[in-house]
């Protein structure tokens, strides 16, 4: 593409390296950034220059957090042996969410996926396994997705904790609420049998 | 939703403000942005207001150029009487794209929109009258969308030029090439009937 100027063709391959973004959405961004007043736009460029340059971790769980603590792991409310195992902040916000659970979270970063090269060595698996070694994990939920790259941090975490008597989990995966069965596909459908639930335990819930 | 961090949550509202992008798609721009390193992020957001600060606009024709004549105006090859009048780069873009245009063209930057508040003030026609009232614009090719708006600064157009003796014309609709006659809508099958076109000029194209 011939843009016409060279300050168009910067801008445009800069938001084509966003993900899912190509050339043509990339040039329709920079022409609505055009039509905006110039100290939008200095707003617009700093706030991911401020987000890169100021992000913060919490020391405890790894997620993002604007302080040392993040508001889970601050929470005296909030149950810190049961830890949650999940890839990155959209998980967290997910899981909250829901509002059903009560234990503190794990983020890990990303998961192990050699295509993209990731390895063990570039999540936060050494800082969990360090804590449970300390014996202040009882459980352990794995909620990663339900891909290879996911079942293969799973088993790589298993592994690694196994020896430290925690109780450890996945997620129920199985039939959505409000699914229709004729549409699972046979291996959601069929892990959904083997792995089926006490009808007494499904009462239970609201 | 809750973003546990300031700093993400003002890059989220950020990038949301994006044509086509929601809070879900801002924070996937906004972890892409959090796992590279400082010097990139720096860039991506000087662009921008690099972009914003520096930009200029050909004085001839009003797109988008780094000099003051934009390429296309300042090319002795190309037909200075003839202006091709579009709605901003993207269509002058394409056009340029088909090869098939050895005119100028006049970049409106925009289109008569009273829903979005852009009346003919807010685009560049009175330029174009000026031009056309020295007598150096012999034909006009409107190249405008096909919507109402479009229709509505086509009859602007042509209500202010038409006392100039200048030729007017739009660009042809109908049925596109490759498509089947079936799958067409009424409107553009029935002004491809009424606009039909003797068989000997279709010759004449390669």
């Amino acid at each position: 593409m011939n843009f016409s100027s060279k300050l168009i063709e910067e801008a445009v391959n800069e938001f084509s390296k966003l993900p899912g973004v190509g050339k043509r959405t990339a040039l329709r961004f920079v022409l609505h950034l055009m039509k905006q007043n110039t100290a939008d736009v200095n707003q617009f460029g700093n706030a991911f220059i401020k987000l890169r340059n100021d992000l913060r971790y919490c020391e405890k769980c790894h997620n993002v957090s604007d302080k040392p603590l993040c508001d889970v792991c601050a929470n005296p409310h909030r149950d810190q042996s049961t830890v949650c195992i999940v890839e990155d902040i959209r998980d967290v916000m997910a899981i909250e969410n829901t509002q059903q659970y009560r234990g503190i979270y794990h983020v890990l970063g990303g998961i192990i996926s050699p295509m993209d090269g990731i390895g063990p060595s570039d999540l936060t698996i050494e800082s969990l396994v360090t804590k449970a070694a300390t014996g202040e994990i009882k459980e352990v939920i794995m909620a990663l997705s339900t891909t290879m790259e996911g079942d293969t941090t799973n088993f790589y975490i298993y592994k690694r904790l196994k020896d430290y008597g925690i109780s450890m989990s996945t997620i129920a995966r199985g039939i959505a609420i409000g699914d229709e069965l004729e549409y699972a596909d046979e291996i959601t459908l069929g892990r959904s049998i083997i792995n089926r639930t006490p009808y007494e335990n499904t009462l239970q819930m609201k």
